[in-house]
């Protein structure tokens, strides 16, 4: 769907002057649909307007009618499982470079079954220096994340975790948590994007363990219990192996299965509601 | 022109799944064509591949089948003034992450007038805070130069000058040149884009004054006698405002003014060769 129109996705092209493909100007989200309905889409929602309105563009709809094009895709394509990547361009700019009016496109994606294997094993995550550029806007910039695709492969590891030398930040498509030496479920909260599913795992986390947001050190994160990634994929996936050493007995830990559960409990809760 | 096919530039679309849409993955290069001749196209060719090379891209062609694109496209375009937008993206990617054959244009665009004003009163530059993620790498990101274009009109800036709180670095789509009270010509070497009219302007030069390529304080910006920047657009342009206050007596210098002429007839001689 573009601009509002339904496209069959073969067809679904844009116009090479774009700023989305001149000059990496757009911003997106994604979010599964399951049983027919948009997981979470109230939040997702709310987070697309919000990059938006960071960046600078301005979404030529409401968000009500973003939320009929939404209900109206699920519609027209009679599915009950796949997944709609949401996206806002700069649009077509006369001078290449300043925006014009926006392009929304909605885009249908299969649904994103990771392995039974990812959950159970746990993945490897390697540590590297980087902080991603206006991270708290979902834009479309995954340079960085790309671009070390073959130094992770050499290394064995399945996704990256940023950090600034000091402090890590998040994965390229994940948040991080970790469970650290006090027991305390710890995840950053600053010079990140703002996970959906972070603020859920945070949310059923309540009554289970103490949570904080805040920064953690590299020092911490060598010496924590446990840790996970969270993402609308995900939603929540145990690590099992930092930088090559394993974490605690390199298998997923109580706190991380336990929330897994409780994530898959909520989300039932959220499916089963009108 | 898409993967060696001409198309009529309003016809000109690629797949919403092409990474430079979705993941901001891509490279390019520009250049003008003058009499029928790309401008400087061994450079930008030579850096364009460069470019490929270091973001972990294969170009599909040999440099000397993409240079007899250009010309085909120049000959096909009968102009004899114009100018080109070479790009090679990530491909349209399985998964929506790895990169996949790479997707190659060439883009048709009108000649870069600039008014005669900019040259005789020459632009306000502003600084801003900001190191270029990949910065040797042409990237299409340039989401903080485009977030930040009404903070420019707020203070009536012509373009960004980057700094990283010590030095600077380049403008978002220009070098940055200094004559420093040693009247000695100075220019950022590292974090930076190495743009062909660099090159050239270091080239012509020679002879006049001395010349020196290392990193630039924001002290010795603020005592210089000129500065100006340079692009394939411009490709010398004076700078005489510098965060609000006149640059020498805020007119064109006598050496901008010299590499200049010099330039031009860099570009002459350049153009009359067979």
């Amino acid at each position: 769907m573009i601009n509002g129109a339904f496209i069959p996705v073969d067809e679904a092209k844009i116009h090479i002057t774009d700023l989305s493909i001149l000059r990496g100007f757009a911003i997106f989200d994604y979010f599964r649909v399951r049983r027919g309905k948009a997981v979470f889409m109230e939040d997702h929602l709310e987070r697309f307007f919000r990059s938006a309105r960071l960046i600078g563009l301005n979404i030529p709809y409401e968000q009500s009618e973003v939320q009929g094009m939404i209900e109206g895709l699920i519609k027209k394509n009679g599915l009950e499982k796949f997944s709609i990547r949401l996206q806002l361009t700069g649009g077509y700019s006369d001078n290449g470079f300043e925006p014009a009016t926006p392009n929304l496109f909605l885009l249908s994606l299969p649904f994103p079954n990771l392995p039974e294997k990812f959950f159970k094993e746990g993945w490897h995550v390697m540590t590297y220096k980087y902080q991603r550029e206006l991270p708290e806007v979902k834009t479309t910039n995954y340079l960085t994340g790309i671009q070390i695709l073959p130094l992770l492969e050499e290394n064995d590891a399945d996704a990256v975790l940023y950090h600034d030398g000091t402090h890590i930040r998040e994965s390229d498509r994940s948040n991080f948590f970790i469970v650290n030496q006090e027991g305390v479920l710890v995840t950053p909260k600053d010079k990140i994007l703002l996970g959906v599913s972070r603020k859920i795992t945070l949310k059923v986390a309540q009554g289970v363990l103490k949570t904080e947001e805040r920064d953690i050190t590299l020092e911490e994160l060598r010496s924590a219990k446990e840790m996970f990634l969270t993402s609308s994929t995900k939603p929540i996936l145990p690590v099992t192996i930092l930088d090559g050493k394993e974490v605690g007995n390199g298998k997923p830990g109580p706190v991380t299965t336990q929330l897994m559960e409780l994530f898959q409990r909520y989300l039932e809760d959220y499916l089963g509601k009108a």
